[in-house]
């Protein structure tokens, strides 16, 4: 699997900056293009980017048509991520190792950067050859992404601390924070392909079943860091500033919801008859159940 | 005119509502939907939506199939306000008579409601029922929208303050902030009537008239009002922080420029044949020209 995975990275990282390409000399626009790219092409595991990939090649495409999908995902990944470290929001100071987009470039060019991101996702989505399937896929981005996506649960996640926290609250909050982006690149595979419904539906199983069971797993790697940084993990009373399934649920529970989610994400690669398991293998690593 | 343009105003203002209606009791994400109704359903002139849709009746279709390219146009003109209403940006309160969306609901969640708006600016525009028309106004206006257009323009704009603004800045800055979504509007109105690529032409140079000549109006009043501020006015020595076409060129010149940039927009017009008028009266009206 790793080196495959491995192939789609390289081939992403390449088509990013083919996308993006650096400013020219005395360009005026040349700090918002600098800082979009300081962010996009920072590295990370472009987990959305080889789902995106992998469902094309799933589906019976060419793995390398769905280039354009796969770079679009990434940037409106990239773009939530650098309004997230925002002071506004997280007001975070680094990022993947290095100083967020705001430290080096400022508040308000970071926003820009962002808002730059967002529309060059489209931009693009949207350069893929075959209309119909880039404005099918560009559509399942815009909705996977917005209101009843993406940015839905970055407000509920926004209101959470004032509020009640209970599994419907933080399912919903997850679905939107995690789960939709991962929905939109197995989906965009699947358009990149031709698939018909059974696929997208599998897809959205799969997509779902790995975004919740590595968001639960995040969140009990969190619970117990937290704890070791305090020196001792004492279940339900580890000092957490925000709920979440372990603080919910317990630690077991938890690991149990993580294992039910994945397999739910390997079941639904059934109706594939092409699998060669290199997404039941890849649900596995996510979940930190890689052999 | 007046009656045409109120009638496409009224027929956008049901539309938006239509595209983005009020949450539901309980709904978790209730809040960032709001924030973005409350800045989206503010009113306005609705200029980009207006000439969607008259060129798009210019062109030979009917002026409403252009609705959800008027939509989207306006959602990305409302986000640009959001986002440039921050306090990392212009800082401004109030917006349209009313606190801006950021002092009605905070900082994080303005943020997130332009976001969301940019987002659902795509998803309604993809919702054109042709998908070979809907990729390539969803393209325009990315491309209109993004780094190289209006987002290119706030680059420049936040980095005047520190440069020597002469007038290829100044064009440049508002070719991005001004023309960029007016020449998106006016092409996504061609593209829902399947106009070609002569008319998207005389389509952008009528809108680069429109927008420039706006635009240098726009810092006439702004000038002339500071200076009435004052009690006097003294031509270049005006009082003004920021350099733009009157204080680079003076008065005179600058109200000839206008002049003559609305000239190219009405002049634009001359190779359609069905053009009854209408917009030749708008770009009038927007450059105060108006009888």
């Amino acid at each position: 699997m790793n080196e495959r995975a491995q192939a789609y990275r390289e081939a992403v990282e390449l088509a990013l900056e083919e996308a993006l390409p650096a400013p020219k000399e005395g360009e005026l626009t040349a700090t918002v293009v600098e800082a979009m790219r300081y962010s996009l092409l920072a590295g990370g595991k472009r987990v959305r980017a080889v789902l995106a990939l992998a469902f094309c090649k799933l589906c019976g495409g060419h793995w390398r048509e769905a280039l354009p999908f796969a770079c679009g995902i990434e940037m409106v990944h990239c773009y939530s991520l650098i309004h997230d470290d925002l002071p506004c929001m997280d007001d975070d100071d680094m990022r993947r190792g290095r100083p967020a987009c705001h430290r080096v470039y400022g508040e308000a060019m970071a926003l820009l950067a962002g808002d730059g991101l967002l529309t060059k996702a489209f931009e693009t989505v949207l350069g893929f050859p075959e209309p119909e399937k880039a404005a099918a896929a560009a559509k399942a981005l815009a909705e996977l992404g917005g209101h009843r996506g993406m940015v839905g649960g970055q407000c509920i996640d926004l209101e959470a601390d004032g509020r009640e926290v209970g599994m419907d609250l933080l399912r919903e909050m997850d679905a939107g924070k995690t789960v939709a982006l991962i929905a939109a690149a197995c989906r965009m595979g699947c358009i990149a392909a031709g698939a018909g419904e059974a696929q997208m539906a599998a897809a959205f199983r799969y997509a779902q079943g790995v975004g919740m069971a590595f968001q639960i797993r995040d969140d009990i790697l969190d619970v117990l860091g937290d704890a070791e940084k305090l020196g001792k993990y004492t279940g339900m009373d580890a000092a957490h500033e925000k709920r979440n399934y372990v603080t919910l649920l317990g630690a077991e529970a938890a690991q149990d919801l993580v294992e039910s989610y994945t397999r739910q994400a390997v079941e639904a690669l059934g109706i594939f008859p092409e699998d060669n398991g290199f997404l039941t293998e890849f649900a596995l690593s996510l979940t930190g159940r890689e052999s």
